[in-house]
């Protein structure tokens, strides 16, 4: 169920942009209890001037034009170690298999209730 | 105050567009109580490999590149019966009206309070 | 920590784009008491057809295909009073700086917890 936008430079090579979707759906799998092939990602490529960050940096973090912005709806209850380990395995993974900086990786959460998705055919799969 | 993205291939005719939006809307007239005239839509085409599902299905469900990302953000408040009539609405009205796919329509709800918009003018209109 | 997604017709000069998230950081901080450098912004420029409101209207507001929808992500807990003094110094200041019609700014805020960010690095920089 979650559904992931991936908000990222146009200049990004496509082959990143694919190894990032999949190291965040990995890292659901492996740390955040998501079932295998729930798999939902929007990617928007944008121009330079699109994303907006603090030339100065924000909490000791700096930026550069290669931020990613990550915004996830999800499922609510997921603990606070839950989503300090999502948090770290995507950042972490994508920094190993992309080569992108772990500060240039920023994260939110949507928490959601399960009915509050409908995964296609105009029915609620995931009624209480 | 329904506000809806909905992401969607870039190779869907513009026709099919306004007709997918026109559905949501009346959807939300006919199942959710949504005031008339309260159309807010906001519409992202996208490149083939942006819209991102799984290639082996989801929950029985299967998906193609026609996949139509719909994400609602509206009033909490809203019943599980409510919510099962507006997905339904939405599927079974896009079939009908465009020949997608049932199982190309996903939704998603992002529920609000009344004190969360500014329709405009710098106001608070729906202040409790 | 506020993600704020600001959806704009692509004719938008880009000064003027530039100005309008000048104005919702700067209201942020004289308003909702965010702090100085948190600033992230997404832009997403539009097609005509793709930024949607009802020609009639709503609730005696007007809109024009210079409609600027602003959707901002931010922590929970600010009051009525704050939202509603953000709503005025955004729509107010828009106006002032680049001649909008305030009429045309749209603003949909959701409220968060502490622990859905991280802003870099992989950490829950807000951790309760």
């Amino acid at each position: 169920m979650p559904l992931v936008r991936i908000d990222i430079s146009a200049d990004t090579p496509d082959g990143t942009v694919a190894a990032i979707g999949d190291v965040i759906y990995e890292a659901m799998i492996s740390t955040a209890n998501v079932p295998e092939h729930d798999r939902f990602q929007i990617i928007h490529r944008h121009a330079s001037d699109e994303l907006v960050y603090p030339a100065e940096g924000y909490l000791g973090i700096t930026y550069t034009k290669n931020i990613v912005f990550i915004q996830v709806a999800w499922n609510e209850g997921r603990t606070i170690d839950v989503k300090k380990a999502f948090y770290k395995a995507i950042a972490q993974g994508i920094h190993d298999r992309t080569g992108h900086r772990q500060e240039d990786i920023w994260i939110s959460l949507i928490d959601n209730k399960k009915e509050n998705w409908s995964f296609g055919n105009g029915e609620m799969q995931y009624a209480p």
